[in-house]
Parts: C-alpha cells; sequence; structure tokens
C-alpha cells in the first residue's frame, strides 16, 4: 500500500477501504507518512467527503492509535457527554453530580484546550484544592463506591487525532464534517465511553454556526456511535448566545453550583436537565425520558444533587465550603458594569464576542503555553429579549488589569444589538438526533 | 498575509491575486511556508483550477525565484522550443542544426531528468568528447557566431518550480494544467526564451492521453505566453507509438543524424520540419509557414544541416567522426530480434511499454541516482499499420545484460496488437496552437 494511490483514490472520490484507512493513521501516527501527505490527503477528503463506513473506520483507527482506556474494572454502563463548545459552557460540572446522583456512573476524562475560557479541568481548579489527577485505581473506586470521578486527560489517548488535528488547524482542512466528528467520538471512544450523550451546540457562539451544519454534525456522529457500538444520542442546542450569564472560570463554576442548588439560569437548567434525562436513558437508569426528567428535577429539588457534589469536590480533595462560599472560589481585584447609551430591546448578542472580551480579559487560552486567570471573565445581565432600560448595566467585567478591561469594555459594547421591537427569542433545544 | 488564509481562498474557489502568489512562491522557495501547506494549497488548485492570470502570475513567480538567465549579449530573438515528452523524442538534436543553418539562435539549456531514456543531455553525451558544460563566455560566443550552443541546465533555474514538483510528485498533485503549464512555461522564461515552439505530445506514450487533454494544456501554455509577452506556438503531435523507431541514447543520436541527412523516419522528418519552420516564423527568419518549410527541406537537401551538426559537435569538443561512423556512438554487447508468433497489420502499439523496455535495459533513470547506459535500447521495426509477415521481427533490443534482456522481451512482446484488417494509421499532427 502506498500513501500516494491512497490520495489518488479521494481525489479521484473513490471511498477508502479499512485497510487504506488503518494504514494513513498507523503510518501517519509512527511519522512513516509525512505530514505533506497527509495535508494532500485531508484538502482531497474536504473535496470529496467520506461516507459513514470511511468515517467510522477513521473513528476507530484514531481511538485505536493510542492507549484505549480499559473501564471494564467499573461496573455498569459508562455514560459520556460531550459538548462540540460554546461560550459560557458549564454543563459537564452541573451534568456530572446530576447524573451521579441518579445512579449513572460517571467516569470522565475532561480537556483544558484553548478558548475563551479555560476547560471544564481549569474551571474545577477554581474549587481550592480540588485536584484534577488520580491514580486509575482511585478513578475506578470513586466511580464505583460513588459513580463520579473526572480527570484531567492523559496518557496517550487518540495520538492520531492530536496529531491530525494540529496539521488541519494549519492547512484549512478542519471543516470538514467527517473529520470533525471522527476528531471528536474517537477521544470519546478512547477514553472508554459505552453510550455518549452529545451536546452539539449552534449559532454565533459556536463552531457550527448554520443549524443545518449543526444538524448534519450531529447525525454524523450519532451514525458513527452506532457502526462502532456505542449508543449515541445528541441534542441541537442553541449558541447564539452564551448559555447562562457566566462567562470565565471561577463565575461559571458558582453558576453551576447555583443551578445545582435551583437557582440557576432558565436555559441552562433546562439543558442540563434535558441532557442529563438522555443519560439516564443511555445508562438504563430509566426507560422513559418523561421519567427521567422527572428524577432529575427532583433531584435537584431534594438536594440529592448538591450533596453530591460536595461529596465529589471532598473525594478529589477540593474544599467543600466553597460550594457555599463563593468567596472561596477566588475573585478579580476589580469589576466594571457596561452600560450602554441606547435603550430598548436586545436583538442579538454576538456570543463569540462574549467569549473574546473573556479571553482578553484573561480567562482563556490563546495559545498553549497561556496562562489563566481563574478569577476573571464576563458576567451579563441581559438577554435576548430582555429589555434595558436608561442606566441598567448589559454586563459586568472581572478583571485585574486595565488595559484588558478597556479591550474588553470596547468588545462587550459592540456585541449587543438594541432594537425598539420585541425581539423573537431563540428556541434553546432545536433537535434531538437518535 | 498569511499562508493558511491563501489556502482557504483557493479553497472556497477565490482566485489568488498576484501579492498572494508572490507570497506562496517566494515564502515555499525560502522554506519559510512549509511542505504541508504547500500540498494543501496545491490540492485546493487541483480542485478549484486557476485562471489565465494566476497561472500566469504563478508562472512569473516561479520564474523569478532563482537566476533569470540574461541572454541580452545574444543579438536576436532567443527561439527556444519545448516538447512535453514523449517515447523516442529526439527532436531537440534534429532542430538545433536545423534552425541554426536557417539562422536561428540556438541558446538551449537542456535537462537529463528520469524517463524512459535520458533527456537531451545525456543523448549528446554518446557523442565522443561532447561537452554539455560552456562557460558563460563560450556559451554566448557561440551562438553569436554559430548561432548554437546546447548545454546542461545548471544554476539556481526556477528553484520554485523544481520545489514545487518534487512536492506534486508525491501527493497525487501532478495532474492540474495550470501546475504544469506553468512549471513548464517557467523554466523556459528563466532560461531566456524570448519566443517558444511547444510540442505537445499525445497519445498513449505521453503524459496527455486525450486529444482534449493536449489541446487544453497547449491552448493554456499559450495563453500563458502571450501574458507575459513571450510570443509562444503551439503543435499538438501524436505519441501513440514511439516518435522514429529509435528508444535508447546512442541509437537515438544516430537517428537524429539519418533525418539531418535526409535519410529519417518519415515522422520524425515530418514533425522536425513542422517545428523548425515555426520557429523560423517566431525568429523572424522569415514571415511565412510555408516559405520556412520550403527553406528547412531545402537546408537538409544541400547538407547545410549535417554541415551545422559537425560544426556543433567540433564547438563542443566532440568527435565529428561519429556523424559518419556509428560506431563512434557506442554498441551494446548483445541484440536481439523480437519476432511475434502472429502475422497481420500492426493495429496499436503501447508506446509507454515500448519506453518502459528501453529503461528496463538500462536507457533511461528509474531515480536520480541511477547510472544511465548510453548504448542499450529498442530499435522497433514496425509501426501502426505495417504488415508482418511470418518470421519478421517487430523490434530489436541492444543489451548488455541477459536479465535485462528477458523483462525487455517480455514487455515488447505484450506491447503489439497484431490484426488481420488494415488499421487506421493515427495522424502525426492534430493540431497547431498560436
Amino acid at each position: 500500500m502506498r500513501m500516494y494511490e491512497i490520495i489518488e483514490h479521494k481525489k479521484k472520490g473513490k471511498a477508502l477501504s479499512k485497510e487504506e484507512i488503518d494504514y494513513v493513521i498507523q503510518g501517519y501516527t509512527s511519522g512513516i507518512i509525512p505530514d505533506y501527505q497527509m495535508s494532500a490527503l485531508l484538502m482531497a477528503i474536504y473535496f470529496k467527503g467520506m461516507n459513514i463506513e470511511e468515517t467510522s473506520d477513521l473513528t476507530l483507527a484514531m481511538a485505536k492509535s493510542g492507549n484505549m482506556m480499559d473501564l471494564s474494572l467499573i461496573r455498569g454502563i459508562k455514560v459520556d457527554k460531550h459538548s462540540t463548545g460554546g461560550v459560557g459552557d458549564k454543563t459537564t460540572i452541573v451534568l456530572g453530580p446530576l447524573v451521579a446522583a441518579a445512579g449513572v456512573k460517571v467516569a470522565k476524562m475532561s480537556g483544558r484546550g484553548l478558548g475563551h475560557t479555560g476547560g471544564t479541568i481549569d474551571k474545577l481548579e477554581a474549587i481550592p484544592g480540588f485536584k484534577v489527577e488520580l491514580t486509575m485505581d482511585q478513578f475506578v473506586e470513586h466511580v464505583n463506591k460513588h459513580h463520579i470521578a473526572v480527570v484531567s486527560q492523559s496518557g496517550n489517548l487518540a495520538p492520531a487525532d492530536k496529531k491530525i488535528y494540529a496539521l488541519r488547524d494549519v492547512t484549512a482542512t478542519v471543516d470538514n464534517i467527517s473529520l470533525i466528528a471522527s476528531s471528536i467520538m474517537s477521544k470519546k471512544i478512547a477514553s472508554g465511553a459505552e453510550a455518549i450523550v452529545l451536546d452539539v451546540k449552534c449559532g454565533s457562539g459556536a463552531f457550527m454556526k448554520e443549524t443545518e451544519e449543526a444538524v448534519n454534525l450531529a447525525e454524523v456522529m450519532v451514525d458513527i456511535g452506532n457502526q462502532v457500538g456505542r449508543k449515541t444520542v445528541a441534542v441541537i442546542s442553541d449558541m447564539n448566545q452564551p448559555l447562562g450569564y457566566a462567562v470565565g472560570n471561577a463565575l461559571e463554576v458558582k453558576e453551576a453550583i447555583e443551578t445545582l442548588k435551583g437557582h440557576g439560569p432558565k436555559d441552562l437548567t433546562e439543558l442540563t436537565i434535558t441532557l442529563a434525562s438522555h443519560m439516564l436513558v443511555l445508562g438504563e437508569v430509566c426507560s422513559d425520558i418523561k421519567e427521567a426528567e422527572i428524577i432529575i428535577k427532583e433531584i435537584i429539588k431534594n438536594g440529592k444533587a448538591i450533596d453530591k457534589l460536595k461529596e465529589w469536590i471532598a473525594l478529589q480533595g477540593g474544599d467543600v465550603n466553597a460550594v457555599d462560599n463563593y468567596e472561596l472560589l477566588g475573585k478579580s481585584k476589580y469589576t466594571e458594569k457596561i452600560i450602554l447609551e441606547d435603550t430598548g430591546y436586545v436583538y442579538s448578542i454576538n456570543a463569540e464576542e462574549i467569549g473574546r472580551a473573556a479571553l482578553v480579559l484573561g480567562a482563556g487560552r490563546e495559545n498553549k503555553t497561556s496562562v489563566i486567570d481563574l478569577t476573571v471573565g464576563v458576567v451579563i445581565h441581559k438577554k435576548i429579549g430582555d429589555y434595558i432600560r436608561e442606566g441598567e448595566a448589559i454586563a459586568t467585567i472581572y478583571y485585574n488589569e486595565t488595559a484588558q478591561q478597556k479591550a474588553a469594555r470596547s468588545i462587550l459594547t459592540n456585541a449587543y444589538v438594541i432594537t425598539q421591537e420585541v425581539p423573537k427569542t431563540p428556541q434553546l433545544i432545536y433537535k434531538f438526533i437518535g
């Protein structure tokens, strides 16, 4: 088998065989296939696409390119959840204790990554003492006994995906549905998921701007899941404005805790209840989605959710007091309220710009070596459809540096579009696929 | 300017600006742009194409990526000729003295390269003592005084093209008309050509198998020539069988000499007269193609062509006696006549396979480090439409090694298709573009 011929096949629109895909992934991971041939193949894939068999073969080949997490010592169905990412997305921190309290096994590896804010792992570090690394024995024991453990992605998980993603990122070959879907699914499969609930975001603050694209991506991922024997469902949710109000690490943890207490923002609460319900069904805790929703709502209401959060924090060495005393999560030196000159209804919010404001304040990583400031960020006060009266703030900036404050203020001021008519508010959950 | 955005532009089908193309070529030549980004761009170009402005900009950018030959010391119009390559193509050796004798200035740089046989430069080395390297002063003096000098391509001529070609060769991005055309034209322009006659081959032994493709390539190259101020014309000629009979270095030199003496194969004679005539017109030796043909035919007839060949050989240190005593060109130790079992008309010849037989015998380079055997090769005796009687040889193999002989025999035996009806013989010259 020769890489040249594989490129030629794809260039001519042929479907690649499992053997060809395995050859590419093994060869590229080991360094036998050079970057320049891989990027030519990726561009050919961009133009000619991959069918579901190819995409599934690619997913499995990437999943198997490194260590495959063996979670067989954990009893029961391991249900994982993945979000395609958006602004203010703190669902994992809410979902984890929520479904663990309901009986689902949450054995989760999460990332740090680049973005407007840190990843779940960064956010968890806002809780004093919280350890994001456990030994394999601890991890298994926590999940078996307490139903929850969340650790930092470590080891050699899907190295092919990592290497290919880095190449796609510099060769303008990111935006292909098969490549995106296989990248996400390969990591989930390598980290031991047996069933997967996908939260596919869609809108100005998401990678997928259009509903159609998001549905397409979700369908491909669900198809891959079915092909490779992992029960997979997807929820398409709105990302035309931040999820909840807080964007920033400690700020988001606080909002997640509030949600577990039953006082969370409406959209975050609704989305986490939906995702959690699907996790309960996939985890075979109950058979019906309506029943699952009732259970989840009850768990929030009766305090089991917040109790499970405390249990989880304690297990991973964190200070449980932070759940009731948010000061312990850390706070920025300064705050500033952002007030616009106009009054009227919020017609739209550029969610990506809200995220960028948080990034500028230091809440996220611009590159791999950036150091995150967990205390900074943005809390918006107005969402789409809300009315802004004279002098009312649209948002509060939490900051430590004046230069960053100015930049963030300027970004936020331009992120809102105000109108005099009552605008249509976006639907939170567009579609379910599964 | 960023390479990422340039790839993205082409991926989306945008035409690249001159500035973008210059950036790519300078960046890639200098090593600032890595191979993996270049190969992604090349694949995007394969799918989205380039318009004539882009192709011309690319040609000039590649031509200017290294040294541009300054032939201003040579008086008169420097007319160059380029063949897209085929089996048994020895036209340069015939054309050089032919048009030089008619008054055109032949200041030619030729290549070695890979292929079924060596390049023109390798073939010329079959003439004992022939030096393919001259100082710039000698080169200029020879052309000014004697109208002819042919030297090995040296120096840093269109290094961008060289580097890009090597990358295309391993990333399945060779077969794009703009990339092929600009590669050829950039080298011609860098080597100082002011007017160019293109011999675009078409058929089983050529890179372009279909007439339509060949015409398309020729049109693009003529367009580039016009865009960049080089008078360019193209002749589309048949390559469904070897040109002439000989395929091999010394064997081809002998056939070229015979042609200059007026005893050459019909097709080689016709094609060289046509190409030479166009060179005379572009070189402004005469204004009319019919008149040019009469001049060329007369030059062969009256011995001026063969005299010019001798003059040229002597100027470059070669043994003039080789022109009349072919033994001096060197000969293989053994020969074998290839006789088929069938009788009948030659319906078709797989020209590429004839070339491969020569390559197997050692006449060409499989890779850059291969050493050519100048004495070996194939002389076919039957061309399309010829009748093969019982016991008549279709070809003679000239060889030095028995293992190679066997391989070549097997290839040749399968290269001929014999039929009982009189087949249609291919037209030698399909089309003129200019």
